[in-house]
């Protein structure tokens, strides 16, 4: 929709109508008492927008339509669910915990944060193998050793394994260890990432970006759902705000936006936005209690000794009392921890 | 705790020490590998940080104390309670709901929407006579009758009241007729407001600015403590963010927060947040799992028909209905909803 | 505009054109290719946009008017000009600075600053009788005593006042002693005190909020205008961002969105944004170049010893280099600096 | 720095002490009237802060140094200057103008485009020939083919081209045509990416994150610069905020911020923060005027035919008058336009 300047001229006006149908479209002028408005009628893309924005007497132009067709819940009304190949799955009417250390550090580690989430019921371990670090001096992940270990420990276990990849020319070989590829906060508009994953047969957990909206969230899944892989999952993980308190802050209102509009299923990482171990209980059950369809948890057998994010991670026992709770509110709201 | 620059001379580190004893305070030196740090000892005002930054050599001064003294937890441990006049508690191991419309409208629309709230077992009526509206051209309240209105409905049913007190010279009235004042967003630094409100005997319901930091809002909680009205409670009430999805984003991550720093009771407003009424019921049932003490709750007859806020305001109907879900959830966190 | 969602049935579409005409408003509709669009003609205040928001098979309500009349640049196409009492002119062809120290702490040091600016050619003094302050536990200023060293200081200079007022309750005095009432950013949507200062004759220099949008300031300027006092000025002092480096972080994009729509005097504050002394002169320059009608800036004698402030204030020798280049990007862009 | 809680007791502040030296560092105590402060000395690492944040007893852990040495000014005090292969330098006491096409699309465009920029004495021409695009249904770029005409339109004119580069595998393609590889804002915490620019012997100009701190933009390119390249300049081009009338808010602040932090060059793109043309040339000679050392500005011989970004671009006759705007305001702060 068009809205034309108090002062535009009927000249104007009939300049936006021959530009609208040389680009394919029609319109409809409705004259208003205080403005003129044109109305478009088709798909508006980008660049038209763009190119009526520039027209002698435009005021602005307002799109109506998004962008996300595939996402969308008009597309896929029904609730989706991914099953991992352990049979678990996510979306639907029960809340699943993916729980593991932040990053991978070495056998003994990574055995411990296993059996510790297995032992409250945890079907997915977490684990990073690759490291998005923001500066480049400190740890950057084990890389492949990282992948065979959570492999190795996952299956013991029984457990399906999520681990981050960073870069495109990772992606089958993350595919060939992991049974959900994530693709991290910092990551969420590297296209080509986007584009790598949507070419594997693994489904995808997407991280909102730092200070992404969530329609520019929903378009980043869009790219890897149009090129093929409709196995994806929604994480998220908390804006960027004003408040130093936190590192970030957990956008739960995103909870029942997601929900309107699409079918996606949505997790919730506590850990990343709380930034200290004590904030994350409180966050994880809000997010289940808002209608999370899984939880994205970091707990470390030994958080001082992290070599990652340890001042946000669990240790065992504390992620034993959350589990507890959790299951408690999953209940309460109609629905079972998994 | 000044942290001097990488080329500090001995001589600006010398000026500094001496400028922390000429304003009655005493130092201690540390000399880091890579950077003088200045310790100083006692409590440091902010024209006593502004002026030691000023100095040669200095990088930047670092406050270690928060500033809110009387509104800490380390002054009062244990939670702190709010008794309401018809014995209602705010804060403890209850969870308080206070709801009713956004402005009074009328007599027969204020009844409808009491009799709607009490049915569901509320016990504190919430609702406007003077509006703050951001527009000149809209409906700012009934005033003087809103307030008359608010208190015989509220007499009838055995309901307390909370309603927004705008002004200083509008306390005493407010004052006369609520049970509880109640401080909006943007009247959270209205000093003159705040130090009217700490003259009264009556608690208030202190409003985040919508983009105030925990820490500014615990100082604005400060000048009602520090005047002498030690019944406060703080209402988180969303934050402005960059997502156009909502009209604000509601700060989950607060609740810890200010659990850890505080003990003033703390409740959370759905409403406001989410701006739109399919969203209320997830960000409330969040706000109980995640810990608040209490929730502010628009509700209208006829949402509609609304003067104010019909978008986000819930039908009794749909209130019913979250009631339930609340009261579940709060059982499930070990809380009873009140 | 009204858009229905992609589900909406032909009855919803009639129900929202019956609600339209209910609230005597025409209507027209458009059926584009993947929703209908229905158009209302007629000036929609906020409550009409809530309501029919709610109607069954809207998806939203996009507004097309603003909501400023009077402050927009359509009621007043050429810049407004405001002549103070001294004769100095604020908006036009010159850029005004006004200067002096944030807060009056003693005749000594309101002399040595007024004397300081004036000798670089300055006309208008500010400086704060009343401070608004973060922490109840600091200098809150010296009241009707500042006021008064304020004109008397002022009128042997030959100079202008601009003070910030803070309660509707001190508007009458303020506008006694001062030539231009200025509210501040904490005040801005205090609608109380916009209604008191649209009574008094004197220029308003209304401060933006510090995360309020260019509409919401627009709108809280309408509040004076359509009090009756035309003589409004606006202040850019900076947007709370998540930016640590700074307190507040400059929308210097604000200029030229406000001079498109507006025709208003626009005066940037670099003191305040900066929140560093070493800042503020890069942030003035950047102002005027961008089309500022005018600066505030804080100068003290001896920042190192001001009771509020210092860190950000100017010395009376790097304000004087200051002036002269600010002259020069002045008369670079065409205009003179005052 | 470690500020111990109010009620830390001797044996907590004990355990900390062992910790800091079990971590291979020195520790200094401080015994304040409301805190004990513990000093530590050498260079923390992330990781030491969250082991030390985790004890007990520890309210807090404050970090005294920077985590970006060879990008500090500490490192290299003098400006540094990036000489491209037509020897055109970006830093020191010129302002770089660096002009072009939002997208590369055709040679005619290109070349229209190119010639009209360096009619006006530009050296260095912009355009992509891979985009990064919100939504997979716009276009991509040409790729190698707009690579290719690049760099013939530039040999043509004696331009210098800079063009940004998407993924690692990309880097050497488009390091064998381009003189200045640019890494986009969706891009800054691309590490691989990073790290593969830091391979090849092109300048890197690094745009800041839509959202990144300052200080995060500088560990970013110190990504690049402890990999092995030293030629680096960064690129300011707004940042998210709350503000709906534009795309970005350009922080006008993080010039005089970064030239006190770095002396790396620091560029501004007026034309992705403005995100309509109209607001670029008032930022542009905003950013000139508060000192950066280079301007990224988007010119299209038909901005309403652009296929991106075409609302954001300057037509030919614009931006010939931004020049000569630009060069008188360079010209009063004491540089000269490039």
């Amino acid at each position: 929709m068009i809205v034309m300047a108090a002062q535009a001229t009927p000249e104007q006006v009939q300049a936006v109508l021959d530009k609208v149908r040389e680009l394919g479209l029609a319109a409809e002028v409705s004259h208003g008492t205080e403005r003129t408005v044109v109305g478009v009628l088709g798909h508006e893309t980008e660049s038209v927008v763009d190119a009526l924005s520039l027209l002698e007497g435009v005021e602005r132009v307002v799109r109506v339509l998004h962008d996300y067709p595939l996402a969308s819940r008009d597309f896929h009304p029904q609730d989706r669910v991914i099953e991992l190949a352990n049979g678990v799955r996510l979306g639907g009417d029960g809340v699943l915990v993916m729980a593991g250390p932040c990053a991978v550090e070495s056998r003994a580690q990574l055995q411990a944060a296993a059996e510790a989430v297995a032992a409250q019921g945890v079907r997915v371990l977490r684990g990073g193998a690759f490291k998005p670090r923001t500066s480049p001096y400190t740890f950057q992940g084990l890389g492949e050793e990282g992948l065979l270990l959570l492999r190795q420990v996952a299956d013991q276990l029984g457990l399906a394994v999520v681990t981050e990849v960073l870069a495109p020319e990772d992606v089958e070989l993350v595919a060939a260890h992991a049974d959900m590829l994530q693709i991290g906060a910092r990551n969420m508009q590297n296209y080509r990432l986007l584009q790598a994953c949507a070419q594997v047969e693994r489904p995808v957990l997407l991280k909102r970006g730092m200070s992404s909206t969530v329609e520019e969230w929903l378009q980043a899944a869009e790219y890897i759902l149009a090129g093929g892989n409709l196995q994806v999952a929604l994480c998220e993980r908390g804006i960027r705000s004003f408040e130093p308190a936190v590192r970030f802050s957990l956008d739960i209102t995103s909870v029942p936006v997601l929900k309107r509009l699409t079918s996606l299923p949505l997790v919730v990482d506590p850990s990343h936005a709380a930034g200290r171990h004590e904030y994350v209980p409180a966050i994880a059950l809000a997010a289940v209690a808002a209608g999370a369809d899984g939880l994205l948890v970091e707990v470390h057998p030994k958080p001082a000794e992290a070599l990652s994010d340890g001042a946000q991670s669990l240790s065992p026992s504390a992620f034993a009392e959350l589990m507890g709770r959790a299951r408690r509110v999953a209940e309460a709201v109609g629905r079972e921890l998994r």
